[in-house]
């Protein structure tokens, strides 16, 4: 029997029911005009996933119900499937608060299915992920949550929706998102729906924002669990951005179909595109007659560019920003963020500022210039000099009066004060009023690398409504830069001058690029180093660096060039330095900086921000860290 | 049987393993002293409980198991309860990471009891809260999770910990934290376990972080349970602060005993303060010879102000402030601020500063000056005006270039882009500086009210290393006003003129003070507007606004003064186009504001940051919203 399935790949706006169910009818009419049998929504597809705690708002909850009726309304001949919050108005959540299911819905002729055989009209997501950016115990009640109050198992419950089309019965396996994800959970989904017999299809409904390399992993996840279960299995996606506040998800779509031997038959052509492709499934092959799928290899610089691209474009539109001022000082980060703004916006509504101090060199200002002319972006130069002299004599020359005594005494600024001055005059004082201005907001051009350790100033550098490059490593930002050129532009838009140029702040001539100063990061380690105590599943910490610096493992471990730490640091003594530099500023003001840093487009496993969660509970060394450190420092 | 008792009060420090063992180390020398047979510390006395993610540092896992043998090894004639991190190096989370689990020891002469009934040689967490700022699902298996991982029921496996003390066979009945908040949960432990009839006592360790009125629920609950069960429950909490990055909470402590007849029996004396307190508790009678004990009550804004004073003390010396600057406007919150920060930190330690700029009354620069008096804290005026004109003017008349044509332009600010110019030349240019050169940090001001709405300016007002005042709506921080006058102070330190004043930014002619013009905000009306919001815990929207509004009920539904209404929004239209206005506010820039906002000192249900979680998704309105208010415009 072939079945024409409709893979609605639709775009969700979180918070948004009105606009979600509009698509979502749009596309129904669209499915139908092509006699799909059956149209797949994404998961969460009518209230959106990432929300924050708009879920305690029970006003929200109706109307999200109302608009699930609408859907469900509009079935017919065509069988509608779709995700959306379920309330269970009579119960509640260990909360308190009413029940609420991540739930996949069937409907049929007007009618939902699935509730000859469970205790709704609907599907609830058995596993539920707390971990990186998901809260979703915070919110939903799970499957596994459900069978143990009703002292069953999971096993109990999970039971295919069976539905008829064209006479002939279908027992669909229906999933939510984490139900494919099972490694790692002792209730496995699809093996338990696989064993009952008579699933002929598994539906994955998901709503999974993108990360570098996910996609890949989930190929041989999901295609090993149809080939097992000799079941196909349909995974869609959503496109569109939603976010948790300070992080950002793309979310790519990239909806696939796995042949019940295990082979990708369909996948979604347009990753970051809304789509709706239909295809012809023959149910008793389980594959299709189409060619095989090609899969592009998401774990690459143009799949980042691509989902920043992306990302900044549905952002800013949702922010309704359309403009954007760029400070840029000739150094890489805001030469690639000024590249790909203007990619994305448009050059016309671009406005490049240059805010030289007497430490800036001729040479970045003139990088910037052409940086400028490159792009084709309108350019102004604004110095600080005057500003930056004018607030350091007003405060060291202004008398702080004690008030019974009357005693006079004055305020004395070091240069390193004067450094964050300079920070802070470009950016709140000048950047963020040019912004208005010019009717935009302005950019944090930070690096992932600067914002682990708070290499930056906070009201500074660390600033603007969008850290585009912020969950980037520095190497990550060079690869962007090349991309940029060699692959978007087809042309130097970016300087060679720019990426060949020594990384600095030039906040003070112990900086000075020409002669050859910068930054006291050594980025080709500290960012494989940083990369180790951040991103790493099972965190790094200074312990688990010293055993394997001891054991001479390191650089391997971390997977930076072989040599570097040598080169750099030619003692014990000067490595444990470094290595308690860094982790005292990663764990120290670099928190503290980052909980007033802007918002964060996340690419990465563990973005700064909700990904990443963190307390500013200041620097540990374990005893064991203590110890190899007196070891090595006493041979 | 007469037990003694030691109540381990203590101080946790989150993040540092090697302190809390050492002052629970100290405290067992103290009970074994006091001749006490068991010695109770709180949940996770030993890594502390908010932590963010160091929970997926391994290293750190095993410096907290060795520091809690370190603690078993000490017990030996005295019995220790305590609270740590158990790791399952064999097993996995769902998160596929080590599985740890929040779990309660109880060592006897060296070595570890309750593994004759029980999987583990300790008990762990039954009921685990993923609400307002807990995350436990992330990080920890649950008791429950164990029990269907085990295929069994949470009953089954809901077991008292039996130990013999003076040749007495006693059963523990132990809980942790949550366990015994169990109304909302199907699995309620204290039931079961006082089902099971063999438990003596109950114990509850907690990490409980102070929310106005919690004390009192807890009472309520508490007694109850123990008297149904017919079994006295010691709860052990702790003191200190612990933070999620952007939301502090200050820990009160206050440890409480609770006959077998649900009497309140023992009372920590001293929130907010480590105490190690011992008590003779008589197993027969379930109760103690002493009086009954005084519960002090939680809901007033003597405990707010203990809280918020406990909480900046603890916090400033966490991060290392010693000193502090603080932009007195004349007006009540940095007169709040001042008056509280100088009571802590000394008015040694403060520098106040007033920056004028040509829209600020003589009125309130002489109020500043009479508070800066009044607390005896050093003082200095700095005029903005120069500066501001200046930024205006090298804004406005430096010409922006077009690289290709060569076409000049020049940029235009308004006077609002130039009241916010004002606002960060204050914060981001002076205080920034001036808070460096002093040697510590700067405050910032908000109230929660302007907070909700955005009412603020980013790297303006809205900046500092603390809002301490962020929590608490406008008329809780004038009674925080009264209660420093009347109570902390004894004398009049804020001016009267102050709290008489109408509140204002003075950033236009448009706000005057003298001419009796201000804040948009009508706080008597929108205090509690907002709260509904924000704080309910079902939260209001306008939908739920317009239907009370609707029918009458409006300000009885949100607790504000009768007539307010009517006053100030004497037309439908009025009311609505008011609503409207604040929950865009609130929805669309409030929320961007709040990510780069200061961390902020919880002291209510919800505060913003990691309690109330939020996206920045825009703002929407519900289909029954829009035709209420289609209804209400049109009659």
């Amino acid at each position: 029997m072939q079945l024409k399935i409709a893979l609605g790949q639709m775009e969700i706006v979180p918070g948004r029911p009105d606009l979600n169910s509009t698509t979502m009818l749009e596309m129904i009419g669209e499915a139908r005009k092509q006699q799909a049998d059956i149209i797949i929504f994404p998961e969460m597809s009518i209230p959106g996933y990432l929300l924050g705690d708009t879920w305690e708002q029970e006003a929200y909850l109706q109307d999200c119900e109302e608009f699930g009726r609408q859907i469900v309304q509009a079935s017919g001949d065509i069988t509608i499937l779709f995700g959306n919050v379920a309330v269970d108005w009579h119960k509640r959540g260990d909360d308190s608060r009413v029940r609420k299911y991540n739930a996949f819905f069937i409907a049929q002729n007007g009618r939902l299915k699935g509730d000859d055989n469970f205790p709704y009209p609907y599907r609830i997501k058995t596993l539920q992920p707390n971990y990186r950016e998901f809260d979703d115990d915070r919110h939903f009640y799970s499957l596994k949550k459900l069978a143990q109050e009703l002292n069953r198992q999971p096993e109990d419950l999970l039971s295919p929706v069976f539905i008829t089309i064209k006479g002939r019965r279908l027992g669909l396996g229906c999933l939510l998102c984490e139900d494919g994800w099972s490694d790692d959970y002792f209730t496995k989904p699809i093996p338990i729906l696989g064993q009952k017999g008579d699933v002929h299809l598994f539906i994955n409904i998901s709503s999974s924002p993108f990360t570098l390399g996910k996609n890949n992993k989930r190929n041989r996840i999901f295609a090993k669990q149809a080939a097992e279960a000799g079941v196909p299995l349909i995974y869609v996606n959503n496109v569109g951005i939603q976010n948790n506040g300070k992080t950002i998800y793309t979310f790519d779509g990239s909806s696939t179909v796995y042949s019940k031997k295990g082979e990708v038959i369909y996948y979604s052509s347009k990753p970051f595109q809304a789509s709706l492709d239909t295809l012809e499934l023959d149910l008793e092959t389980g594959g299709t007659d189409a060619a095989p799928a090609e899969i592009c290899d998401d774990h690459t610089t143009g799949y980042i560019y691509q989902s920043l691209a992306y990302g900044l474009k549905k952002f800013t539109q949702a922010i309704g920003i359309s403009k954007v001022v760029i400070g840029i000082s000739g150094g890489i980060d805001s030469a690639v963020s000024a590249a790909l703004y203007a990619g994305v916006m448009g050059p016309e509504n671009l406005l490049l500022i240059n805010m030289p101090s007497q430490f800036n060199s001729q040479t970045t200002r003139n990088l910037a210039l052409e940086l400028a002319k490159n792009l084709n972006c309108r350019y102004t130069v604004l110095p600080i000099q005057e500003s930056v002299d004018y607030t350091t004599r007003q405060i060291q020359e202004t008398p702080v009066i004690h008030p019974l005594t009357g005693e006079e005494t004055r305020l004395k600024l070091s240069p390193f004060m004067i450094e964050n001055i300079q920070a802070r005059d470009r950016s709140s004082r000048i950047l963020a009023a040019v912004a208005a201005a010019f009717g935009g907001g302005f950019t944090c051009n930070a690096n992932k690398a600067e914002t682990t350790v708070g290499y930056s100033t906070l009201y500074g550098d660390l600033s603007g409504f969008l850290a585009v490059l912020a969950d980037l490593w520095k190497h990550q930002v060079y690869q962007l830069a090349h991309y940029l050129n060699s692959e978007v532009y087809d042309r130097e838009v970016i300087p060679q001058g720019i990426i060949d140029i020594v990384p600095s702040a030039e906040l003070s001539f112990d900086q000075a690029v020409d002669e050859g100063k910068g930054d006291p990061l050594v980025y080709p380690y500290h960012d494989y180093l940083f990369r180790s105590f951040v991103q790493w599943w099972n965190k790094a910490t200074p312990e688990d660096i010293l055993v394997w610096y001891k054991e001479g493992s390191l650089e391997e471990k971390l997977g930076c060039t072989p040599g570097l730490v040598k080169k750099h640091f030619p003692t014990a003594a000067a490595f444990i330095a470094d290595l308690e530099r860094w982790w005292r500023l990663y764990n120290g003001i670099g928190v503290a900086k980052r909980i007033q840093s802007p918002p964060i487009l996340a690419v990465s496993r563990r973005a700064f921000g909700f990904d990443h969660r963190e307390a500013q509970n200041g620097v540990y060394f374990t005893r064991k860290y203590l110890e190899l450190k007196k070891q090595l420092l006493s041979e």
